[in-house]
């Protein structure tokens, strides 16, 4: 299993208009990760999970679940995982995980509780370890990246706290 | 300079909806590409060329080029880029290169006409050759690749007869 968080730093908490991903808070970026994450040309990685923490808003934070495995009817274009974001929010939201459908879940989660979730932490970040050198020794891995504003100093602490390694699959800042 | 040339076999010849890019022949496809291609996090990478030929109804075949150096208010989001293809599409076209704005480009070219315009070509297949034992040697290449259904037999003839060699990125077939 891999996991991937991405954290949106401005990813609206309510819904918003799937004709304007990137006005709702930059969630455009945040479906392509979910894209490039869980999608092959003609499937769907099943052991990959995808972790969002939106924290733009109304209403932050709130965390969405998101398991290659169980969800139906994605697909890889942005405006179709815009739209199960989306719905997600639509959805009364608690401490505890809520299934919004089979394979999405909302939860009324900060980064801490998501942390906790996890074992095995690598943060990405474009100065760390070269991932080829330590993919090798890797379980179960979660990876850890922000948005286009990366992550805050005060959450950027507590992901260095929880993390096995910060780790890099480019020098550059690349986009999803 | 680094240029791609992405084939969509079904992408529509004719202004599409920006809210059905998967019904527009899978145009949300060659959007990702383009957004692949041309951006990072936070700019966009000036010595790239995105060629698009689109291969749909109902008045195929079409090219556009997109030129990271020289576009202007492009954003990575499929729904912008997509915008910009559909605004090519309103433009009549002829066998020449015609700027519908700066760093965009459209003409009534087939795969045989662009592959003329480029001198360096590697077709990107999953079979093919690891890039990463042939990169070193390259110079200003020329990537050719498929969308959702690959590249057809008798492109995928002539594209062979032009290229250098067949590189792959992955064993697996990716997406964008």
């Amino acid at each position: 299993m891999r996991t991937f968080l991405i954290i949106g730093n401005r990813a609206s908490t309510k819904p918003f208009s799937l004709n304007d991903l990137p006005g709702a808070g930059r969630m455009d970026i945040l479906c392509r990760c979910v894209s490039q994450a869980l999608f092959l040309s003609h499937s769907i990685r099943k052991d990959v999970e995808v972790f969002l923490l939106l924290l733009g808003q109304p209403d932050p934070p709130k965390a969405i679940r998101i398991s290659g495995g169980e969800i139906r009817r994605m697909s890889p274009d942005e405006r179709n995982i815009g739209g199960h974001i989306r719905k997600a929010l639509t959805v009364p939201c608690s401490a505890e995980w809520r299934e919004v459908h089979s394979g999405l879940w909302v939860a009324r989660m900060g980064l801490k509780e998501l942390l906790d979730e996890f074992e095995e932490i690598y943060y990405l970040r474009e100065d760390g370890e070269d991932i080829r050198r330590v993919v090798d020794s890797m379980d179960s891995p979660t990876f850890i990246l922000g948005d286009h504003l990366g992550v805050m100093p005060e959450d950027e602490r507590l992901v260095e706290k929880h993390a096995k390694g910060i780790i890099s699959v480019s020098p550059l800042s690349l986009m999803a």
